[in-house]
């Protein structure tokens, strides 16, 4: 009997043929184009059986690809039929070519336009066209008319949020004031982070994120069009975003934006965030696009003082459930208590869970054992979980979002590393080293104007100077209540992403990763300042996370001076700010764990 | 008496009168547009008075404008008559703009284009057509034609090069392989850095630069047409060089360029150094530019092992100079001789004389006491310069060409700020800041692909994590005995000049400048290699410079221990290198001077 895959799979087929179509190329995205995606929009996952990221399908008459990239090699097959699909190579194999290789030319290829980026649609246009190969952007998605069962879009209700510190109307002036400076008509806001930030709203439509999926065209005039679930909306919106926004359902996008072409046709678009089936209606309708970063993006990550006095609070809980799990964790560990990454990472959410404003964690934890750290986007598995007893280090990456109505309003994310068994001078060493470069970007001060790539060249000296490396970026932005992943703020030494302004959160966070063997991070969030008294017009970082670096695997004689100075006054800080929120037993542990590096 | 200047602008107009034109735009410049020019291009000095830099004049019928910078609004009213020429501003000022303004619309405004970049001859053009003015591009120089006792073009006989390291032929090879990577088929040469390193010749036709003045068109067939002066050229020239050169004088670039882009159609070309007239030229000969960093300068700039070899050698020389100057220097305040800064950079030129393989200051010293320091490109001037005894410290910033058939082969630039009086505590800190500055770039480790603008953030932690900042780059490419400024490298916060690579020469000379008081740089030469023996793929610097940094001014206790022992590392390689070429009394002057610090 034929799997459920190879079942969907067929059907497709069918569909191809009654619509003169030879191919469909299907990626794993929604309109948005984002980080993460509602359940009914998985419809690679539907019709492939894999569950992983950044993967694209191509179903021809005779034949299926899919193509994943380096991470997912071993999954795609654990999850895909092998008599159904092709595993192929994200990078090596290129799945334009992939797919003219198994059709005559002539043939009719198919796409839902608004599940690809601008880029990829230009090209695919340009590559089939000059090979005799027709690109067919599709009215709608086939997987929609043959999928049963398909989950329900999002439900839940919209949120109004009072902690955004002014009013929609405040904030769209400031975003149309800048669209004036640039000379625009309008801004396309294809991300909800914008438009729910805008707005003074926020959901739970998509996973980890506190969003209400949501479309929007802001104009010059302060003036917004919204495209939201119109049934979702509760008692009380329209007053709440105030004057001058026009709401739409969804579904009349097309309608509206063709419309608003003609009066505000100068409109800023953030290629990378814009799905083709939206650029080529715009462009169809006379629209002038100007490629740039979302002014409106611009705006929200320079956080105003409420947004950041907010976030400030919600790592202050965040600490509490934090430095609460970290003193279970030593006793377990003393009573020998052989607890899985699983059971830890619960743990820790429950932790969570009893602090006052937790909503929802910020992201899938990363809870992970002794070699299991090693591999920077570790997930556990329930099957497969490492113990403790087995290894000397843990790794904990994780945070939540906060709000409450006493203000306390925020996403945090948080790593340590911690000593759970036995360990090498060699691990300190590379903690310490690790350690010194989180020091040195919280220490940094620089110029405005200062890229985070400078930045990231600053974190890494102390590790560089000492032979060693880790591939990633050193941080990136934090929203407020909203994500976890902000742009376009990034400390990073491949891109660069613009200066780092005043108000804006980044994390930092500095790691080592031996293959194998082990695996550390060592993660805080910092706000960008404006420096006091100096004589030169300076910015600098306040840390806003409030939870003990593990001084057990430091070397403290590999420390400097001004390096011991910051930790151990950044220990009688978080002291000083957790410790009140304490038992008596988990303050005792505080108080030791915080107490000075000599 | 109408002043000879005013003759001058009188010959102006009546050329301009007889060839129908209404004004003439001339700037500072010869056809290479480079940092120093011959004498007889000086035309904006012989029609105006004005000695100095980054100057434009127009003329018209009626009226006289000079543009110049805010480095020379005074100088500018010192050497050039008030009743023949406005004075402007060149950036509050458009000269543009004000030429337009002294003109009816349909008038005719005339340059030598040869003499201008081609960003600005586009601009002009643009601006010029579109209010009604018509630019005439003049096929010689009105100057030319009317200056009576003009200098005569550099006379000196083109020096064969026997320190290269390789052939020229290799060299071209080298280049012509980055053509073909590239998919190009010629690179034009408009830098004579990039013809004299490519033929391993020499030259000294403009001050304090050693090379001949000369362009070039190299193929991807290794093959070059030079052009230059062919009268000067030495016995031997064609056997140095080498098979594939066609050699032509310098008035012969028109029509062997034209013929050239037939075959060679696909040119590459560096905007910022390439004169409006070729770029003209080649645009009408149907020539493809393709806009970028010279790949000659690319390859010149990664020198190899004898062009590094001939370099160190060259900075044992120099600091033998130096080393003595300063014994010497001491000696003199202790014997409270009043030495002015006109007699302090004479004495040093001496002792660099003195050295084996010295042959040409590589700038002109900048010698400067107490609060002329602050004026980061000060030159004495012989009527005001200050004395020893008025101040407590003397910035010397100075360098040399060294060439010997030994070979000791290369360009140094180095600054020492020196203790010759009193100092105040807030003076010992800011130089022990700089120090550390110095010592941070000096010691960074860095992955292939870091740039300069992201290690100039490394450079400046020390400084800004106190608050302060100096106010230009932290570093430059230098020379193999040929430019003491070599682009592309820069370790700069502005500019993005692309990664540092293996075998390049900069320089690490961070400051601090206090207006009318005091003025402080540290400057030694750096060499980027591989690091040897590290987990990860590093880069690294290693120091050329053998000078002692002055203790005299440091507070020791502000370093950190990494610091001091680079210090004292440094200081002990310094005797190391440098005593055994000393007498007894400079010995024993260098050995307190490169003690270590407690």
């Amino acid at each position: 009997m034929p799997s459920s895959v190879a079942l969907r799979v067929e059907a497709i087929r069918a569909y191809l043929q009654s619509h003169q179509l030879d191919a469909l190329i299907l990626p794993t995205a929604d309109p948005h184009l984002g980080e993460y995606q509602p359940e009914n929009t998985l419809r690679v996952t539907w019709l492939s059986g894999f569950h992983g990221e950044n993967c694209v399908v191509v179903i021809t008459r005779e034949k299926a690809g899919i193509f994943v990239d380096g991470r997912f090699t071993v999954q795609v097959k654990q999850q895909v039929p092998a008599d159904v699909y092709d595993y192929l190579h994200m990078v090596n194999d290129c799945h334009l070519t992939w797919t003219m290789d198994q059709l005559p030319a002539g043939s009719r290829i198919a796409v839902d336009a608004s599940l690809f980026g601008i880029r990829w649609y230009q090209n695919a246009e340009t590559t089939f066209t000059s090979n005799g190969y027709e690109l067919v952007s599709l009215p709608e998605n086939p997987v929609d008319q043959i999928w049963e069962d398909r989950p329900a879009a999002p439900s839940a209700a919209i949120e109004l949020f009072h902690n955004g510190g002014c009013s929609s109307l405040e904030k769209r002036q400031q975003v149309a004031e800048r669209l004036q400076t640039n000379g625009l008509d309008a801004t396309l806001l294809t991300q909800p982070e914008d438009t729910n930030w805008l707005l003074n709203i926020r959901g739970c439509d998509i996973p980890y994120v506190r969003t209400a999926l949501s479309f929007g065209l802001l104009r010059k005039d302060a003036t917004l069009e919204l495209f939201i679930d119109t049934d979702r909306l509760p008692e009380g919106f329209a007053e709440h975003i105030g004057k001058g926004v026009n709401i739409h359902a969804l579904t009349m996008m097309a309608e509206v934006l063709t419309e608003s072409c003609r009066t505000a046709p100068k409109i800023q678009l953030d290629p990378n965030q814009t799905n083709a089936w939206l650029f080529n209606l715009l462009a169809s309708s006379g629209a002038e696009t100007v490629n740039g970063t979302s002014l409106c993006a611009l705006a929200r990550v320079r956080k105003n003082e409420i947004e950041l006095s907010g976030m400030k609070a919600a790592h202050i809980q965040d600490g509490i459930a934090m430095c609460r799990f970290l003193a279970w964790l030593d006793r377990q560990v003393a009573a020998g208590h052989p607890h899985d990454e699983g059971t830890l990472a619960d743990k820790l959410l429950e932790f969570r869970e009893g602090v006052e404003g937790f909503v929802a964690p910020s992201f899938g934890s990363i809870s992970a054992l002794g070699p299991n750290a090693a591999m920077c986007h570790y997930h556990h598995d329930p099957k497969n979980a490492r113990k403790l007893g087995q290894d000397g280090m843990y790794l904990i990456d994780s945070g939540g979002h906060y709000n409450s109505e006493t203000g306390i309003c925020g996403t945090t994310d948080i790593t340590r590393t911690i000593k759970v068994g036995e360990v090498s001078d060699e691990q300190c060493r590379m903690v310490t080293l690790v350690m010194r470069s989180h020091i040195a970007l919280d220490m940094a001060r620089f110029m405005p104007g200062t890229t985070g790539m400078q930045l990231d060249t600053v974190t890494r000296q102390p590790m560089w100077q000492n032979g060693v490396n880790f591939d990633h970026g050193t941080g990136h932005g934090i929203g407020h209540y909203i994500s976890v992943h902000e742009f376009p703020p990034r400390i990073n030494p491949n891109n660069n992403h613009g200066a780092l302004e005043v108000g804006m959160c980044v994390t930092d966070e500095p790691g080592y990763y031996r293959e194998d063997s082990f695996g550390i991070r060592l993660e805080n969030v910092l706000v960008v300042n404006k420096a006091v008294g100096t004589e030169a017009k300076l910015l600098e970082f306040e840390t806003i996370t409030f939870v003990p670096m593990d001084k057990r695997l430091f070397n403290p004689e590999m420390f400097s001076p001004a390096e011991k100075e910051w930790l151990n006054s950044y220990h009688s800080k978080v002291f000083e700010k957790i410790a009140p929120h304490l038992d008596e037993q988990d303050r005792q542990w505080l108080k030791q764990a915080t107490s000075p590096v000599a």
